[in-house]
């Protein structure tokens, strides 16, 4: 069974890293959201791909959520020193990785193949596809702060500002990577990742095509929250900012076009109702996946679901 | 009285530094050489506003004659693991002063500006000015390895490609920063300091209106060369493949349309006939400065001349 997942940051990352324990690299494939990417003091950053790589590594520093474990802070140190207005936390290794790509860019690469490298040099024996070649930007529209770019409302504000709906920049002209197109219409099991629906499912989505191929394809969805709530991010807020229930129900219901069925927490087993009346199959179970064991187990769980889905199908 | 200081790399900013240590911050700056600068992985880049600045803060590193002293390679050392071909080195400290650099450029001021907050945030009075606040490139013609930016030519290839001419690229366009303007035509003395000629005065002077104003200026010189060879760098070894001789007075000769005098080492005595037939005055002195101590003597002995000069052109 060949597998794709669709990605963003922390829990994306987690879930992707169960897979690829479990399936074989020409079986398993991630394409991961790119409209958070910026560019600071000339360096391309691009969160959701670092921290994918950097899980699929298994170098991820897991209290962070972000960057590199055990990483050093010695240029972030310096900044400071030199009044360099802080309002993001830089390793140094991670910079390396920022200069890295910055350099492989500007050299005339695709984004996609400077993953690729990236990846490779990393060890990372999956592929990590970002979901377009293209730039664009995913802007928070708030009450009171106005447009934000996404990083500035994740990092700079701390999510605090009202959101009053997301729109991605320059999402007309992004097209999938030639390598996203082939992974995706070969697979048999997509999988939407417990990652923010509006902006880490909702931008890869947008991508011109890409809706078009998951109509033909099963797809599952793992929900982002449990009991209401996000283990991580801004997801359950923004929800209610944008006039939703913050539950599994609404997840599920957000899809409801494009996918078959949802892995959901045990302790959400009461909206497994609701679900089933908008025509999608729920599996409760849980879905808290702090440690690769959980990672794998929750994957295992993923595989089977997806498989009989699959058979259900025929 | 009011001096001004011609400066490129590390030569210039020692013989800068003896300067700023006499002269209150109101009598005396420095205008620095930019056709070095580059763009690097995104970061701007300016080798020789750092060297200046780094050595008037009193914070460069004496041994290599570039970067912070006592620097850190947290993020080179990562490069290296990541695959980055790595061919200059790159200290933690002086990556923050080029994200910060880049930071400030991008967010929309002029390097002019740039550099007088960036000075300033590391404690230097007196003003290290741009020669210009437009792009300007420093371009090293080979003869067998084509046309290399500077940076390319001096680091990468350590110099050792045959030079058949220089040129700036960019150059027209160029204008001496409104500070610049002023500092220049308020100043009493300018002093050309012991740079390399082709790649570093060269650019300064070529930049539009700078001659003009020279030719109403009393000018010296401090030659770069002790026994026809340079204490770093590649100025005698360029003034070979150009057809000069490597000496004090081919130095004297190059700028005879400036200066009125011109600063050589003891041991070139003998040249001083020579260079006094070009119409200009020669001080024999000890031109070698390793420490500030020397330094401190030797801008001095530059200030008393220059004295002096400015006594005889009244």
């Amino acid at each position: 069974m060949k597998v794709i997942a669709l990605a963003g940051g922390v829990g994306g990352a987690k879930l992707a890293n169960g897979l690829a324990q479990l399936l074989q690299p020409e079986d398993f494939s991630v394409i991961v959201n790119t409209g958070d990417d910026f560019v600071y003091s000339g360096l391309f950053i691009s969160p959701d791909l670092d921290t994918v790589s950097y899980t699929l590594a298994g170098i991820n520093d897991p209290k962070n959520g972000w960057g590199i474990a055990g990483d050093t802070h010695t240029v972030l140190d310096s900044l400071k020193k030199i009044g360099h207005p802080v309002w993001f936390t830089l390793g140094d290794r991670d910079l390396a990785t920022h200069i890295e790509r910055t350099r492989l860019i500007s050299s005339g690469l695709l984004l996609s193949e400077v993953t690729r490298i990236l990846t490779k040099r990393l060890g990372v024996a999956h592929q990590i596809i970002p979901m377009t070649d293209q730039s664009v930007l995913t802007q928070v529209n708030t009450e009171k702060n106005g447009t934000l770019a996404f990083q500035e409302y994740f990092v700079k504000y701390q999510y605090q500002p009202v959101v009053t709906h997301i729109t991605f920049s320059g999402i007309e002209d992004a097209r999938l990577p030639e390598t996203g197109v082939e992974k995706l219409e070969q697979a048999d099991l997509v999988v939407f990742c417990p990652s923010n629906p509006f902006v880490s499912i909702d931008p890869i989505l947008a991508v011109q095509g890409v809706r078009e191929i998951l109509h033909h394809k099963t797809v599952i969805a793992v929900s982002p929250l449990i009991g209401g709530k996000t283990i991580k991010g801004p997801a359950a807020k923004m929800m209610q900012e944008l006039g939703y229930q913050p539950n599994s129900f609404t997840i599920a219901n957000y899809y409801k076009d494009l996918i078959q069925g949802i892995l959901i927490d045990s302790r959400d087993v009461e909206e497994e109702e609701a679900i089933r009346q908008c025509g999608i199959i729920s599996l409760a179970t849980d879905i808290l996946i702090p440690d690769v064991i959980a990672q794998k187990r929750l994957a295992q769980e993923v595989i089977k679901f997806g498989k009989n889905l699959l058979l259900r199908n025929r």
